[in-house]
């Protein structure tokens, strides 16, 4: 998910993305792979502990090591040698078993382990799939380390980067406007374009599919609805895309909204596919530093299915 | 939504509902008229303020009043006369249009009216959504009252049975047993149940279309993942459905714990239309009390399109 501590930050940090897109020019991030770790050569003995490769992702992150944040160990020991690296959204027991497949014991994932933002393993007591999902980390010997705050505090937010990238929207990207102004475009269009783009079977949304979208706010992951609906407040865009709201804020404040004569539509991608880019991309960023190990992305993709 | 103080009372709730259906007896439930009200012939002269029938509802709720509880009057003042009561799950600028084309300046909601729990109208600052909505209801004369945790709280749970009663499934309520048992059915054939039966046009879900489910846990509205994970955990039943979920929580542990071989399904019904027929329900059970005011129910229905 996405928090923001207030929106004073969220704005500084819209602006900073802006000089840093700007910066780096459209070309730099025209192409990732699927699994995208460069092959390059490795050097022989030279080896990393998981502390090592949190150490070499913190120098990169603006205020780190942060005092309160959920990016913890969630499983392992900071001390153990690293065989290779798996980024994902969600360490979910297929990813873990696809993990040691490819003797990749470091786990590098966005959203938490044990279905709580803190992970607390207590969260439901006794809970029988956290303790069989500790055993089968245990097992392969797999550490899992949350890459969640320190990644949206890279500039540029490493998931929101991943996104624009996968999206081609990098360069309609405008925050200091507010968001994304794309060429005008119908709101079905843009629900294709994503669908593809970001290989998404189904999305909710609200809205007119023939009405003009330019101006758009997006929001992957789950911002929360006070977020959510004082972006819309704030900044008027024509489409709110999130990944995921609860149904009784967000989405119930743009169909009141849309009743009162606003044309404000909203798009739902699903929380794990619409972060799932930048966590692909991660693999991109990470892998030139640490040449001797393998970086993979294993995604996660969508739970559920629709009928 | 659905908030619990503490699985004691849960239980404890579910049990006293097992006692009331038992001896009220299936056929009490049998029909529902889509806008329910009864017909019966209004006493000249007798009048009630909105005070007057929140009092003749809370008469029945055992506990009432509550000290804290969201169930306020969120606009308008208590001493107001009704001229009609509209029921519905949200008090959507469409159902306010509604109510007052109705005659009815009285709605009485389940979930908030201005997008957030406590209906804090400067939960986002400066709402203007708030604001044109607030000045609609004044513009109207409309009160409207939430009535969720009372509701709740009415034995039997007025939104459970008024689900159970819609689905027909009101004689395999076993809340001794954990939940519903139902004749052994496919997954898919349940799905095709629900959507039929409530009006759905679209559910996510988790499972297999095939598989066959006979024990199921059913939380119309939104839980929170903590308590729908816990249900899960203790009763183990073969299909969890809900109305709405957080998708990092309940999603991600039900995908999990069929990783390990378990096989509990879960169907996402969408949270409006989960407990819509709770409101519904209302209509039949409060107006007799009050015959000579016309109570009717307004769907406000689904928020969302699937594409």
């Amino acid at each position: 998910m996405r928090k923001f501590s207030d929106k004073a930050t969220f704005y500084k940090r819209r602006t900073f993305i802006s000089n840093v897109v700007k910066a780096a020019g459209a070309a730099t991030f025209l192409s990732i792979p699927e699994y995208g770790h460069s092959a390059l050569p490795a050097e022989q003995g030279k080896e990393y502990t998981v502390q090592d490769v949190i150490d070499i992702i913190l120098k990169e992150i603006p205020g780190a090591p942060f005092n309160d944040t959920v990016d913890t160990i969630k499983s392992g020991t900071a001390g153990q040698k690293v065989t290779g690296i798996a980024t994902t959204m969600f360490a979910t027991v297929e990813m873990i078993r696809q993990a040691a497949k490819m003797n990749a014991n470091f786990i590098i994932a966005h959203e938490p382990t044990f279905y709580n933002h803190r992970d607390d393993p207590d969260w439901v007591a006794n809970n029988s799939v956290v303790k069989q999902k500790q055993d089968l980390l245990n097992q392969h010997g797999i550490v899992v380390w949350r890459f969640h705050d320190y990644w949206h505090a890279y500039r540029p937010d490493g998931i929101l980067h991943g996104v624009l990238n996968k999206t081609g929207w990098i360069n309609y990207y405008r925050p200091q406007e507010g968001g994304l102004k794309i060429p005008v475009t119908s709101l079905k269009k843009i629900i294709e374009h994503l669908k593809s783009s970001l290989g998404i079977n189904y999305v909710r949304f609200i809205g007119e599919p023939d009405q003009r979208c330019e101006k758009i706010a997006l929001l992957p992951g789950a911002w929360g609805g006070q977020r959510q609906v004082s972006v819309v407040e704030n900044e008027k865009p024509d489409l709110l895309i999130v990944g995921e709201l609860q149904e009784w804020e967000t989405a119930e404040y743009i169909r009141d909204t849309r009743a009162l004569g606003s044309k404000t539509a909203l798009i739902v991608l699903g929380h794990a596919v619409s972060e799932e880019p930048g966590m692909e991309w991660l693999v991109e960023w990470l892998q030139p530093k640490i040449p001797e190990l393998k970086v993979s992305h294993l995604p996660s993709g969508n739970p559920f299915k629709w009928v």
